[in-house]
């Protein structure tokens, strides 16, 4: 095969890929060569645009270390990992939405005991979160693993400026107790920017796009025999809550933050300033109706 | 806007992009998001899937440094290079065909005199190199810029081990002489595997493909109110011709090379032993016919 045109390279590539002996390997390699090369005859590049394309995911990936990842960030603002959310949550009735992971999940988040304080003494208005962790079919689904995660009064996580902080916070790992019912302290999140001093950054900028996420708590439930749960609880009245940079939001997930006197909380701690409450029920959607679960 | 599905999140991602305030970046933006949407739309990865494609945008980045362009490397296998190549060079009769740059091009090539001998030592097979630069209306280009550079005698180009080599190699840059003439003595290329110990080669075995290019010389010409010409001579009778790597062989770029016997070459220089000899006459396209030339 030789002397190939605009038209025969894209059959020869695909031809090419085609060889692949994993079916799978071969249905995507395929599907990537047909929609990049139809990208490509749609925009027609100019060779200097091409060589722009290649600098820019050269330094996407040249950006990304242990604690940033910026080909996730490009993927979240071009709705990407939203669609991909999405297409692998069809049809998971009374289950809890789900949105996107996001840059800032740590795999070696502290176990922690039910009722814990994970702000780790940083500044911010303090915020009790309570909520249970069901099956979507009602049943409490007690011993439910609970990964947390969120932002700092600053709008930044703790990976963001470990050496600052002086470690994780503001991030722990919880098992729901009896009736699935779970509750700790932390601080109340903030909105912020993803991180936009990269070639993200500078998409976004040219985009005429600003880079803000609306304040929310990063939730990921597992429970034996149940989808894993990947979701965010927003806080109402945030400015970014209708153009969130990653499309991530869902009115399923936004839940107002309750404003309490200082006093005996719902958990019968006594707090000696005001604070608020966030409350969600949980509901993960059991394997054997979850869509090609894993 | 907010509680998008897995159609809405395309138009939403689409309306954000058009926020551009530069046309151009606009129509890439759009283009970029709906065929991008569209491969996911079709493959339907799964979260792991997702996320191994993550992984490997990323280890493609972060193979790239000064001697490496991994990204290039990815372009080239999908067929991309040559696509936009083609879309580049609609409409250039009578001009010498083109093909991809590849990654092993460097801007600081040293100038040698016409003559000169760029193979710096190295063991191989002599090759003179003669042939000619005109205009595609025929008109001879003295004083054209050639530069040249290929593989040696293993396969690898300088920039591959230069500790080894001990310097650029096999590449110099030349100006035509009288008549648009030029000439150089080197080694004989060899057909090679593009660099395959990173993403791209594990993704062309994946795929069930064997990574070897076809022995070719580098050119790229530019003389004034023409069009930069970036090309290969191809040597006639290589293994790879028909299953290039990187779909880059056309038959108006194949040439025999001519064995000669030991004793006075065609430049007039003596030599000791037999030798290989690559002729090839170059048409570039004047810039008024260029399709937007820069």
């Amino acid at each position: 095969m030789r002397d190939f045109d605009e038209f025969t390279v894209t059959e020869a590539a695909v031809a090419r890929v085609r060889q692949a002996p994993d079916p799978r390997v071969r249905e995507i390699s395929e599907a990537l060569v047909r929609h990049l090369h139809a990208f490509v005859r749609e925009v027609e590049p100019s060779f200097e645009e091409w060589q722009q394309g290649i600098e820019f995911l050269t330094r996407t990936g040249q950006m990304c270390d242990d604690k940033r990842q910026e080909f996730i960030l490009l993927s979240d603002t071009l709705g990407v990992s939203m669609l991909v959310d999405a297409i692998n949550h069809r049809g998971a009735e009374g289950a809890t939405e789900t949105t996107i992971l996001g840059p800032f999940y740590v795999d070696a988040a502290p176990e922690a005991p039910l009722g814990a304080k994970i702000s780790a003494g940083m500044a911010g208005e303090p915020l009790l979160v309570t909520g249970s962790i069901a099956s979507s079919d009602g049943r409490p689904l007690a011993g439910a693993v609970i990964d947390v995660w969120h932002s700092d009064d600053d709008g930044y996580y703790d990976v963001q400026h470990l050496e600052e902080v002086g470690g994780l916070a503001l991030r722990a790992r919880f098992r729901a107790g009896e009736g699935g019912r779970f509750h700790f302290w932390t601080i109340k999140p903030k909105a912020y920017p993803i991180p936009h001093d990269g070639p993200v950054g500078r998409m976004l900028a040219a985009q005429g796009r600003h880079p803000w996420r609306p304040a929310h708590v990063h939730f990921m439930i597992e429970a034996p025999q149940h989808r894993k749960l990947v979701t965010h609880v927003f806080v109402a009245g945030d400015a970014y809550l209708d153009s969130d940079a990653v499309f991530g939001v869902k009115e399923s997930l936004i839940r107002e933050l309750e404003p309490l006197p200082a006093g005996v909380a719902p958990d019968g701690t006594t707090v000696d300033r005001p604070y608020f409450h966030l409350y969600y029920d949980f509901a993960l959607t059991p394997e054997r109706e979850a869509r090609g679960a894993a």
